[in-house]
Formats: C-alpha cells, structure tokens, sequence
C-alpha cells in the first residue's frame, strides 16, 4: 500500500488543462473543426465503445526506418477531443531510428517498455541525451527537435504521452525535401550542399 | 512504413499546451510553488539526467487494495514542471483493484500493458465501463469519478498518461472516512447508515 | 428536488473555460458545441434581453433533501458562453442538506443570504469545515468533494458563483448509486458493504 | 467612498486566470507575484479558516457617489489566489450610482438582492441595458465599459462574481482626471471640452 | 552576426499561446464563430496566398482624427483565426490623434517607423505616458485606457502588434455619446456636465 | 475617418491572452522564473521608461547570414512578462537570409517595411511559400518550420510580432551541427551523409 499512500500525501495536485467546457465532447468528424477542436456529438449518442480505443498495437517496422509510430491522437481517437492528451505506441525494429522532428507546442512522455533507446533533444546551446530501458521515462519539452534510435541488440518499444489530443508529428526531411521549395533555397537556409540537398530531393520525392 | 506514413498526411498538428513560457523549466523544490507550477531551475545547472525518470517499475501489491499506483507526477519528475502532462504505472494483483477516485481537472489515458482490467467512469445520468486488455487505451475525461478492477486470471499492469503535470488522486474512502469530519454529517450528506459510515472511519483511522 | 434534478440531467459539467475572442458570444443552441462553448448568435440578434436571466429565485424545497438547487449556468443563460463564470441559488430548508459532489475543475464561491450552514471540502489529507452566515464566503476550490448542511433554526440560503459557465453537479450518490454498475464492484471500489450498496441502489434507482 | 477608493489603489486588476496547478494554493503576500498569481502558502498552514471571508457586509454609502463596492478579490480573501473567480458586494443608496468603469479582461455577473437597479454597458455600435430587481442576474461580458444605478425609491444591494480573482475596477473619472496627464491632451483625445476637463481635474485632484 | 548570436544564447524560449488544436486552422467566415474563433476551412483548400495579407498600407487621414488605423485582425486576414496574435498599422497626419480607447483583454505594442507620438495609458492611480520615435517600442498592457497623439512636425507612422487576433477597438466617445443612452445617465455616471454630454452626443450621432 | 470608423462596426472584439492577473507585472530578473513567467516587479518602482524599448533599430549584417533579428523579447523588454507578445526587427542585407528555424509554439507576422522577401513554411505535406513586399504581412503558424530569404536588389527590413512574450529561435543548423550529438546519429537521424554532417559540424562549432 506504500505507493498508493504517499501519492495521496502529496496529493494536492491539480491542474492546468482547460480543456473543454463540455466534460463529453467526442469529435463529431461530420462537421468542420475550429481552434478549439471538433463538434462534440450528441451525449445521447455516447456509448461505453467510444472511450475505449483498440489500436495500440505493434505497427509494421518493415520500411526505410525500421520504425512504426501508431498513434492514438484525436483523429484516430475520438474520445480525446478537447481533453489536451493524446498517446502513442513506438516500435523500432533492430537498428532502427525515428528520424529527427518536432511536435510544435506539444510535450512528449517516452515510457519504455522493451529494449534500449537513445534519445536525445537538442536547442541552440545544448544537448540533451540519453539512453533509456524499461524503467525509464524520457521527457521532449514541448516544440523541441528530437530523435530516437533503437540502440540495443533487438527491437525497441515504447508507449508515449503528449500534452495535446493532436501533437503531429513535423518529420525534418519530409519538410526541408519532400515538396516543392526550390533547392537553391533549401540549400541557402540550411548551409546544406546543393548536392546533398537534391540527394535527399530525390529520396524524398521532392521537387525543384 | 506505412502506420509513420499515413501519420505525415494528417499531420497539421498542434497543441492546445499553454505551457510554460520557457521552453525548459525545471522545477526547483526550494522554493515556494505558484499556481502555474516552480520556479525554474537555472538553465545552467540542467543536464541530460534531469530529462530522464527511472522509477516507473512495478510497484507493491502486498496491501489491502492488492494494487499499487507508481508515479511519475512533477513532484517525481521535476522536468514535467510547467508542461501539462506527467505519467504513472499501474500494477493490480489477481483479485485487486483501484478504488473509486477522481482527478480534479486532470484526463487519465490507461495504456494496458499485461492482463484484463474492467474500468468505468460515471456522470449522474451514464456509467461508461469497458474490460480492456493491451493493445486497448481507455480514457477518463477530466474530473469524473473513475475505477479499475482486475478482471483477469493474473497480474494487470498498464501505463497511465495525464493531461496536468500534477493530476493527484482524490480516493473516495480517503476522502469520507480518513479525517475528522463528523459521522453524521457524513451519514446525512451520502445517505449511507451512520452504521456503515462509523465502520469505514474505523477501517481508514477517520475520527468522529 | 426538481431544479436538483433537472441540473443532473444535462450535467456534463466543466472546467476552466478560457475567454471568448468575441466579446460578446451569446449561445447558440440550434447547432452542436466545440470544446471552447456553443456556436456564437450573430450580433445583430442581440437584445439587452440577452444579457439578463431573470430566475434566480428560490427553488422548492419539498424534496429528499429539503434542498433546491437553482442554476444560472450557459445552458440557462446563454449570454454566459466563452465568459467563464456562472451563478446559482442555493435554498436549504431546515434540516436539509446539498450531498456531496464536485464540480470538475470548476471553484465554487458560496456567499450566504440567509440562515447558518455548515459547510466543508476534504482532500485525502484534510478536512476543511466551516459554519457559515450572513456576511461570509466560503470557496471549495475546484474539483474538490464538498457538501453543504442546514445548520440554523430556519431556512438558509446562499448565492453561489463558479469559475465556469458549465460547471454542472457531480452528485456522489447517483455517480455510485443512480447506474447499472454492478453492486459487487462498487462494493469492492468503495469498500462499502454490498448489503449497504444494494439499498442506496434502490433508493437512486440503479441496476444490477 | 472609502472601500471604493481602497479598491482604486491595489487596482491593477486583470484578466482570465487559468487554474492552478495546485488544488490549494493560498496566497502568500510575503513573495512577489507572478503573472499566474502569487506564490502558495505551505500547505501544513492551512486551516479552514483560510477559506472563508468575512466582510461580504453593506460597505458605507457616505461618499460623493452615495454607493459602496466591498471587495472580495485575491487581495482581500487570499485563498482565491489561481482560482479565477472572486466576488463582492455593492451597496447603493437612493440616488447613488457605480460610475462608468471597465475590469480588463474580467466578467461581472450582478446578482440582485434588494432594490432596483439600471444598469448597462456599450460597445462602439450598440448599447445593452436593463433595470433589474431580485432575482435577475445582468452580465457584463469581459472588458466592457459599464455602470450600475440606484433606479428604486431605497437602498439596493447585490452580490458581484468575476471571472477573475483579481478583477480591479478601472473608474474612467480616475483614469481621466485624477493623475497629471495633460488637460489639453485629455481634450484632445476625448472629445471634452477644456474647462470641462479642468473642472473635473479639480474635482478628482488632477494636476495639469 | 552579434545579434543574432546573442538571440540564440538565452534561447529558450517558447510561449504561452494556447491557439489552435490545429497547425493551420484558417477561419471559413460561412459558418458561425465560437469562443475559439472561427470554423477552420477544409487543408486542401489551403494556398501560399492564404498567409499573406496586402493590405498594410497607409490610411487615409482626411478624417476629424487627422488619424488612421489600418487592421490585420481576423476578420480581415483569416489565417489568423485561433493564433492569438494581429497587426495594424497607424497614421497620424499631423495634428491629429487616435483618441482614448481600450482593447478589452489585448495587449497592445506600438512599433514606431516615422515621427513622432506621444502616447500614454492610465491606471486609476498612475499616468504612463512617453514621446517615442523610430526604433521605439511602447506597450500598452492588455484593458488599459489608451491614447496616441502625433507630437511631431509632420506626420508619424507605426506598426502595431496585438496579444488576440481580434482586438478590435473600443473608442470611449462612441461609448459614451454614439448610442441611446439616456443623457442623465451618461452625466451621472461620469460627473461630465449634461451640456457638455448633449454636446459630445450631437457630435456623435447619439440619441436621449 | 473610413478605416477608424470601420473599424468600430465590426469591433466586438475582444481575446484569448490568458496573460497576466496582474494588468502590470514587469519583469524582475533578480528572481527565478516560473512556468508563467517572472516574478512581478513592484508596482510602486514602475515608471514610464519601463513601458517603452528603445533598440528597435538596424542590426548589423556583416556575419555569415548577411542577416540580423534584433528582439524584443521579454528579456530584453521587461514590461512584456506575462503579457503573451513581443516583437523583433529583422535586417537582411542584399543576398542574405535567415536561416531555417521555429519558434516552438509562438506564432510569428512578418510585416514588410522596405525591400523584398522570399519567404515560407512547410508542412510534412505542403510547402506555403512567398514573396512579399512592403504592404505585405506574411503569418507563420505556431512552431512551423520557416526561413526568409532577401530576394530583392537592396537591404530588406521587417518588423516582426510575436504571440509570446519568448518566442526564442531554434536555427536549425545550431541544433544539427553546433552541440556535441554524434556525427552517426545526426547521418542516421536525418539522412543526411556522413561527410556532409561532419562539414557542417565543423562550421558549426559542433564536436563528435
């Protein structure tokens, strides 16, 4: 009974979510979203099976990665709308890495669950990084540019927190190579080489 | 590559956090709290071992609710200071169960990690309750009195998320009968039997 | 116990609402809510008629509690939408009582009229009680379980303000006794006996 | 005059606070404050009497605006401290009046308790006004310009909610004429003619 | 490179805004508004010409101000719609001046590029007023009573930066002499003389 | 008077900022900061001078970006804490630019004073991209990833706002290239090949 007491010593807790003003507010995906979120649906329509989600399963690593994220946000989840929390599952197949990106504004929590992680988020003067095994729970500050690579002998897997029903996920070389911005530029705003840039042009499926 | 694909086109993300103004503030337990959270660590003194938490193991079940509730609140984990979100993890025994308790304010995600957990909610007019068993995530909106059971054959254990970084846990029988509130007053605003109401305060060294 | 009751049914309650980037927002209540309130009237429907409520009167007491509830919150007063903050009147008869409940993540401001009540909140460490009078403000900060006890020789009464439109009622007897949760879990979540447990069934009209 | 004026001078006021992180966070006026609001009291010094406020009493009428408006903001009631509500109580006496104010970011609700008051507020294209007796309660969304009159044959009262804890009032006479700002730039940018200026200067002890 | 550099060394950063659940939410003014802002249109919609707005030009003058305020708020430029910030840009022939208004709840930031303003806001017991040029920065902390008036020998310009996307602009004579209020009222509630209330109320169209 | 009288039709206004309880709470760099901010100087030593910032001018662009941001954060701008703005000027000499970069979760309005700039954001799946010129405001959502880039004849010049008092800027090559993260993982991470990663790490001042 130990845990469970002194969490209730210290309780007086609380929080900073504000949330909905409704306290059931499911997404209704028929009609447009705003700042907010989505319409709630109709109380009257809610059931048991809408607050339940049954998608937190392994994805597929078999892919250029060697990594799957499956996501429990908003959109795959309903139930979250308005609620300022979303979960995800990680799965990185031996050698496998989830390459570098943001979650503007969101928070990440990494729980490990099997396997060995390094993981590590950066800012203009500092590196944070470390390796992680289950046990361990890694933060990523809200917006900050992260990465994570299975770092141990087999497959790696993890379930994440983050404070937003809809943190995205802004992949760094789907944004600098896979649309349309002009190399040249891409290369001037990031020192890259010309070369390198329409390297990744090329594997990304980029144009210009 | 596909769960990490298909996560790319719904992308445009976000976050509803309002968070912390600096993006790293680390919670400095010297000095007195406010009510958006700590004060902030200087950035200097930070390093890589403030990012990380290593306690989200299997707690003790040997206790009268054979169930414990690890976690990984501010208090714990001062990196989650100001960042609207914390975690925790779950163990219930065969036979064990988390009572009835609410988070004022906080939304609870339970990621089911091993063996079969029926949980609820309620609101005045609606109980919501499901079994669940991993791969499942069930949610508790903010505010509601909510429950776990362990309905399986053996140990359950599930990660929880939270949208507050300090979302606490108001247990119902902690909260009736661990304190000096008078008997009848407790009997005349529960419509329980001042019988069953002077029992419980013997069980949970309430007074009165 | 009518104005209680009909507050229960439409319930789904609140927190911390965030201001209106429209000043004025009065609700709408043909179309759905989001999370941030109800869809805003279009101005120029706008009357001075729109910014008064005219039933804060007091309620019928002539009920299992000799207690009535009167609210003003969105649902009641439209011209509430998006500003965070509702009213109510509390009329208590001689003897009676407002059971326990929350408001989830909503405070509660209780300023007496009339008449002596007794009134507190409990966290799982504390007891905080009070007897009240004319003059005084009591506030049960957000989220917390409290309750409100005639006291006096008289009548009592009190106006109340929420830091919600929504703030709603979360009434401890019908979350455990109104439902269909089966009696063996509440008994076991609460540590109530089950004999206890079924005869507050049958008095809230809940199954099984 | 004088609970109005006291009011004047801890003025600044403010805006839609977001709950607390901390369920009990009792102002400590020793610290500074914060934007969020003021550093918490060690919980083990709370008592119950930290709750509760005294002095919602009829305020003294014997001023120049033959009304009086007593305060219960974080100021006066320390316990409201991240809270986002507070409360007061206005006295007007026959013939009195509140004169033209606004509370930045703050909603009013006015709930009457005796008497008859017109009361109003303008937007640049419309104005909205009513006169209300008890059991009407008048909104004045967030930031508006507004006024309260004794409209009766004798004294009115009611009680006040904000959606704030530190609402102020911001007296347009006192912003206008009681500080050192030039008379020929209040003419200028108010339309005023100068000798009316310069006479409600005096009035409010201006210099200029 | 020093200032750039120098940025980058006290970093981190970040925000309070709590915007938009979506990256890219651009308001579709078809629908209604909530107290979020307005229904985003559909992403396929979306264009690079959604993002910029053409308008900020100079206004024209000829007007009783010899004043002209230019807006990028929401409702001229929709992709601001739930990211909490909007611009305008100011001119001021010489002569003239913007008259005392607030923006109910916004922060107001005054960006000089030519001339010269004096400008000022009030507390009930304080005047902050200065002269600013080019490369000056003035604010005006959210709800205060405002002015700007050219002080300079020939025309002045600025940018301004708001803390909403939809500060509009509450001007006090539009308040207080553009509507019905009835005369007596408005000269009550001001200590204004009814002659010189009548004056202004001429002035501006108003009626009573 | 047909901008300001406009203006004043469409008005109610109003906004999100949940900045301060405090209308005026000045930084005071002497104490720690907490998640909503620093501590709030007294009220009684503010003077005018805090309210305005003097060093909006021309930066200097003789560096390796021919590019200068001259800020005016809340660090350099005390007045700004809790407020949710700020503001910047950017320089850009004739064939320079500012490199990619976020503000993690602060939007940001360019407004176009002289010259001409190319300049965008990205998504995973759109690139928003263009070239704009005095007259223009260009909006780069919360945490987007964006760059600019002088595509005119002479010297560019911008004012910049923001919706935080401490947007920050994360310049993408400094988190890349400028810390200690390993030469494999950042290959690994990004895509980027060895060889490029190690020149840049060398330009950068990064090390492994």
């Amino acid at each position: 009974m130990n845990t469970i007491y002194i969490l209730f010593l210290f309780t007086f807790l609380s929080t900073t979510s504000y949330a909905s003003v409704n306290d059931l507010c499911v997404a209704d995906f028929k009609g447009p979203s705003t700042p907010s979120g989505y319409h709630c649906m109709p109380l009257a329509n809610l059931t048991s099976d809408d607050f339940v989600f049954h998608g937190l399963v392994a994805g597929n690593t078999t892919n250029s990665f060697n990594a799957a994220l499956t996501s429990a946000f908003v959109t795959d989840f309903p139930a979250l709308n308005g609620l300022g929390v979303s979960a995800a599952r990680l799965d990185i197949a031996k050698g496998g890495s989830i390459p570098m990106h943001t979650h503007p504004g969101a928070t990440e929590l990494l729980m490990m669950v099997k396997g060995k992680i390094t993981a590590g988020f950066m800012t203009p003067t500092a590196l944070y990084s470390k390796t992680v095994k289950p046990g361990d729970i890694m933060v990523f500050p809200q917006g900050m540019l992260h990465f994570q690579v299975n770092s141990g002998v087999g497959t790696a897997n993890a379930f994440l927190a983050f404070s937003s029903e809809n943190p995205g996920a802004q992949l760094l070389d789907l944004l600098l190579f896979a649309n349309g911005l002009d190399s040249d530029i891409v290369a001037k705003t990031t020192f890259l080489d010309l070369a390198q840039v329409k390297k990744l042009k090329a594997r990304f499926n980029g144009k210009n």
